[in-house]
């Protein structure tokens, strides 16, 4: 289990989101409520995007996101209008950088958080599934970063609904030839620095929890005294695996089976099931 | 807090104490039950003797234990008759190899769990009180390492509760002169590579757990189908900051104020308490 | 030995500093050409000022700066119009990420190449000699965070020339003391995130080597080709331990005992030397 | 490029190999002579048979070998008689630690110095050839892990000399088809607890450099004052990349296009070369 956070709207610290709230993900890395797991300890990430950048900046380090330094020092320094988070509770594969979230193929980053049930099964499959213009680029061993692989493969560049359901309709179909009743298990972020798309699915229809903020003109009338609220534009929005507070009105739970598109031209919440391929 | 274990009897693979017991030092790293934080994810260590060393081997890294895959191979494969093992969370100094227990001097191992309370107030004048010849040796920035060269300043190589009550003495006078009301908190592990001395003490008298295990003959009879307990010799112990699982019998709390020996001629439990210096 | 590089004008991305130039401080953390070790792997550093920022980022790490992945991100993506880098070569102390360069308090920035000679003999009388109430931020073993320590107790933040003439005063009175002939050997930079002061200076009077670039116009005259020269300003400076390639007329040495300014009214070249305490 | 050490013989204290020759190993991954890179500093690791050990203890750590205190520790405390240790520098490929050498399997080691040409272009054909039941072990990103993989695919178990060169073949062939002019250049050491293989090859017929050690009784009327002979084992070899000093008589190349073998009923040197497949 993981856990992860997404933002898009008014440029902001990081570390206003990622330490400041009462359960921020910081605080979440050592006592998550909602996971299967407790504790997200094994290597973190922060991918963001700012002013001139034509690719996000992606940070990723193999220890707890608690006690790392430079994590701080970044959260502390750097603003931005579109970042991404994760802290990242292994399953098995190795802590290492290459396996931490999120991944990023040019402008586009991806994070994740579930599972590929009884991967070891159908890695090969799905690896061979993978672009071979591709499959270079893989450099770690983790379900997620395949996943992103095939997503890709699938055209998440043109259509990212359609990859990612195709993605998920291929992880299913593999799965089951393989035995596994369940095989998809996933909230889903992604992003190209301009629209933000997040994925709430699972074989078995019960999925890893997800929550939205609610518009910012509602939580300005909710909580008038908070500062942040102050400044955001409307078009501010946090998708995150779990709330980072326990403000009413502030978090709504993405549906099961769902997607939620963040981008300029205004934001919504479609119906999301995978694909045959 | 921190956690610890340390062993002296019959040669043991490191992981069947390690990672083996239903509630294990490595278990304990995700999930301890009775400190005040649950994750020990700051860095670890192990220290073994074993034939023909003439000092301990010490291992100490910065990530948590439960997924190192270095200190997992040694674990697996080193056999040692005395050895320690430490999990850390920090309180708030560097997550470095240098902050990390044990500490070695010569064939001297130290490791602590609790706080020198008020720290920052009392360093420099403990450094101060440091053997100048020892001082360079002083690596890392924790209280821990601090109060174990005051030790060995205050001859704990020829008097062991003798140097580490006037250890506890200095901190105690100093933190009061300080304005710290109840300067100490410790459980306290130290040997020579023959004997092992553990020690619970704190000002208030409220220290943190500390046991230590029943004698082999008693656990045998307990519990007949045990394949550890058939090889261990009489004079194997345990001492450990929580039990490493709930099999009846086999804990026994190190009583307030005290510290326990074992050692070839039999061990031995006496009281302790801080001397003046 | 270490490697050091100083950068005060035209915001630019750091990237275009450390990775692109002919023999840029990444190259030199492999191939160093001017240093007693060619080798510069035992951890690095770099600290950035930017808009709003009321304190520097500083990101330190423990690896070589050469296969360091956040550092390439850093910097592929921040840009800056002051920051510091440092390599790392360790002549004994811990490699661990507070041993490593830049040192900061609150907005001042220090990095150090050299030696305090015999600093086992003088350890403890320097950490001594520095202010109480700032002992306790000293995390680290190295002898160039007790040089920022002193000069800070000294009043860097005031004077900061005359700080570290004091510094270097204490350093070389003690190590004499101790029997030390030529006690001190250094290239320090430090910045309030306005002014920028370079210090050569050893008691041998036969320095590590340091360079500051020539003035900008005149420059853009030897090599009207370059690109990064055509946007620079004219008050845009590097100093750095080791030229960065080649390119004649470029780069000019520091000379043997004397402080150069780079600050907004213009800068300047003074003569260093130490003052008694 | 890498540097490599295999040692079959009287157990040694580790260090008395990878830190006392003038030109041990450690001393290489600062300062390599025979290599294309000098620097060696892009992780390590060392792998050791003992006492009742089924299976191999492999440590790896992804910093430089130099200033790591762990290796340091493991080296000055463990004896053995039948070790490998490797030092990497990366061509490209992440520095993690399921990219460094030695991998493991059962009782198997397997480490490799020199590259597959055009990795890129026959990545996915080579992972395909793999076979599926050990697929899923394929934990990091090298070509030095996937030849790994392969020579097991081929029976490396049963004939190690054999599933070698049909690996090789396999790389060859795969990678010509590819347009690779030259696709393979290793030395690799393989070894299952008892017998040690030592390879060298290269498809243009310039191979990195390998060197064995002589006969114990030669270099004891060589040497008669080196203390570590006179203990020796006649059975007692050394394999290196490159020799760890320049006593005379002492080191011999292992000829291009061979594959010597170290084992209990005596030693022998066979010409090796790719088999189709």
């Amino acid at each position: 289990m993981c856990r992860w956070l997404a933002y898009s709207g008014t440029p902001v610290l990081l570390e206003s989101l990622l330490y400041e709230p009462e359960h921020s993900l910081i605080d979440q890395s050592l006592h998550a409520r909602m996971g299967v797991e407790t504790t997200n300890g094994d290597g973190f990430g922060v991918g963001w995007f700012g002013p001139e950048m034509r690719t996000p900046a992606v940070v990723r380090e193999i220890g707890p996101a608690w006690s790392n330094r430079s994590l701080r020092e970044i959260a502390g320094h750097v603003r931005s209008p579109l970042f991404f988070a994760h802290i990242r509770a292994s399953t098995g594969s190795a802590v290492q950088q290459t396996n931490c979230h999120p991944f990023r193929h040019g402008r586009w980053m991806w994070m994740h958080n579930g599972a590929v049930e009884g991967f070891d099964r159908v890695r090969r499959d799905l690896a061979l599934a993978v672009d071979p213009r591709l499959f270079t680029g893989i450099e770690g061993s983790t379900d997620s970063e395949l996943m992103f692989f095939l997503a890709l493969t699938f055209g998440l560049e043109e259509d990212p609904p359609g990859a990612v359901a195709r993605m998920a309709g291929l992880v299913e179909r593999t799965g089951r030839e393989r035995g596994v009743r369940d095989p998809l298990q996933m909230t889903v972020a992604v992003t190209d620095g301009v629209r933000l798309w997040a994925f709430r699915y699972s074989s078995r229809g019960a999925s890893r929890s997800l929550y939205y903020s609610s518009r910012v003109e509602t939580l300005r009338a909710l909580h008038p005294g908070t500062a942040f609220l102050r400044e955001a534009s409307p078009r501010t929005r946090l998708v995150v695996s779990e709330p980072l507070g326990d403000l009413p009105g502030v978090w709504n739970e993405v549906p099961e089976g769902s997607c939620g598109v963040v981008r300029p031209e205004g934001d919504a919440l479609l119906p999301f099931a995978p694909l045959p391929v």
